[in-house]
């Protein structure tokens, strides 16, 4: 992890501009929107079961997320995670809320076991409860800390052959065998909703720009939890924040990244 | 109401951060969100029919709101709801657009008979509706003042013995004896879309957290108020007003409910 | 076009507060809710096939908005705009995503013949695909200039007998023969998620208050414009320029109308 690399793949998403495909829920949908623009990215939000197939054919990257789910969205999830696979497009899977209910364990189990997401990002909660259904989740917000879930991580990691996200204070990215420890980010992000889901869609950018899977999960960590602290600053409240987040991902500089490494080391 | 009363509350919302389950409308998902967030409690968004018994089953208070029902959501607000019932947690309604149509008209009194809620918010026409299904409504807008509501929701309060709120330019709660007056808040909220539902919304946090239901409308209704008051002051149009509101609820101290209620007197 | 006239449009919407019923997509659902409110009309957005014809039974105008479409949303849309044209209340279209999927164009080519929408509002790519369906757009983002669909969009006008708006840097408003050129705007307003949705939301209020449809549809493209330039001018990024957006257009005067002609001129 170092900023060049950070740098480079966000310059390649500000000049491709990768269309990111996101079925995901209703709260968050337009935060996610906005934060895919602002880092220079093509978001589109469909989940039609007669249109997902067409719409993941011309995308560079799939996001689903779960956090308001019912039987039809699930199909749709379905339905366009399979053409991604045929497509050979990156898949990035937001567990939300897993460990709240029995119902979002079983589909997210079955999005996992259908569609093979490449990144799959959640909090310390939702991934243990991914490993062990007896985990519980307080409806959305993680009750553990993210350190106590990375064998779990590391474990669903390796039986699905994928890179696992945890977020938190601290952020955990492991592919089953390496762990990176991206420690940015401030406390006022967990007062502004859809910031786990912001998270999610903007992996999508990453991983539509960076064939390294590794790299993009960390990379795409690192700026989000950059751009929190930039944010953090100027802010008066969760409410700024969520506006400051916008302007300051929009214009994240290369500086900026060098000195918020600078700061932590 | 004095202000000691209210910032207990207030301290207990932030102290316990009680699990709000809300089945809203799509329109204020994402501001109920964080309003709920901002004061300190932990909401969860979850409609389907298959989860929402078990989201119910781990949370303190159902707010059911139906601002864009439909036939899907209205049957998961009453499973809910019955659900609510059965384990004795506070469920909050709001009957947005009651009047404007006969199926809101319908729903509303549907849910009502069903769900039996300890709170019904609406603004005057929408609890004139409730009672006189001749009341007409401006899509969601009110055509009628507080005051001339009251009766209505006094009525509508015995009927179904709960507290209900009629919110304004001056607010009233009455438990169909006792009447309660707030004359907090400033014009430039029903500029905001979805004030009336982030009222409802954080009444959920305030009943999750007092077991007097008519002291929680009451101290949840003067927090909007007041929180509109101070955030107003700092706006310059809508936009800046919802920042405001979630940075000035996030930060409301003792001190400032104190100093509101000196202004009025 | 001149100052004057937009300014009364303008009043007229402030005056009667016209009740504009929208049918449209989870993304923006808040923010042109927020944006009707900010220009003083009254936003409703209810879609339950139970109650849409009862809904645009009270409106002044229809939006109607395809941009996260499906099958129920869209029978609701078909029921709603037949009850309009019954009525005889102005049908605003907003095509989101024509040209990305075979679905999109189905869908827009039947609630076009169906509904005889009097404005279709989209970007180049969109207005291009429903004339070509061969036409591609990326996502719901354009791939060519607002200039080139020009000869689309005439072809639409005289089709369909209605206005067409193609909007981008450069608007461009037909009738099938007169063409308005609206060069107002500013390119920060493309980095702000459903920006187009506004439009098309603000377009069902001016056409609710101006009986002359082509005037009503410049008007409203124009005061789009102005907003965006005045928002733009204080904003740091695209999350300030959402807020900045909204205050402006709710403080819009005569005096920065004028002076934002006298500019270009």
């Amino acid at each position: 992890m170092n900023p060049k690399m950070i740098t480079e793949n966000l310059e390649a998403i500000r000049k491709n501009s990768p269309l990111v495909h996101n079925i995901t829920n209703y709260v968050v949908m337009n935060n996610t929107a906005n934060a895919l623009l602002a880092i220079g990215a093509s978001p589109v939000m469909a989940h039609a079961q007669e249109e997902v197939k067409d719409m993941v054919g011309i995308a560079s990257a799939l996001v689903l997320n779960m956090g308001t789910l019912s039987k039809e969205w699930v199909e749709s999830m379905i339905i366009a995670g399979l053409r991604a696979n045929e497509r050979k497009i990156p898949i990035v899977f937001d567990p939300v809320g897993a460990g709240a209910t029995a119902y979002r364990n079983e589909i997210a189990t079955r999005i996992i076991n259908n569609c093979n997401p490449e990144i799959i990002r959640g909090n310390a909660s939702e991934i243990m409860a991914l490993v062990n259904q007896e985990m519980k989740t307080k409806g959305v917000d993680s009750v553990v800390s993210t350190k106590s879930a990375l064998d779990s991580a590391k474990y669903l990691a390796q039986l699905h052959e994928c890179i696992v996200v945890i977020s938190g204070e601290v952020d955990y990215i492991t592919d089953g065998n390496r762990v990176e420890r991206v420690a940015f980010g401030n406390s006022m992000m967990e007062k502004v909703t859809g910031m786990g889901c912001t998270a999610t869609a903007l992996l999508g950018a990453f991983i539509a720009t960076n064939d390294n899977l590794f790299e993009a999960a960390v990379n795409g960590m690192t700026v989000m939890g950059i751009t929190g602290e930039l944010a953090s600053a100027k802010a008066n409240g969760p409410g700024s924040m969520q506006m400051h987040f916008l302007d300051c991902l929009y214009k994240l500089s290369e500086v900026e990244i060098e000195q918020a490494f600078c700061t932590v080391e």
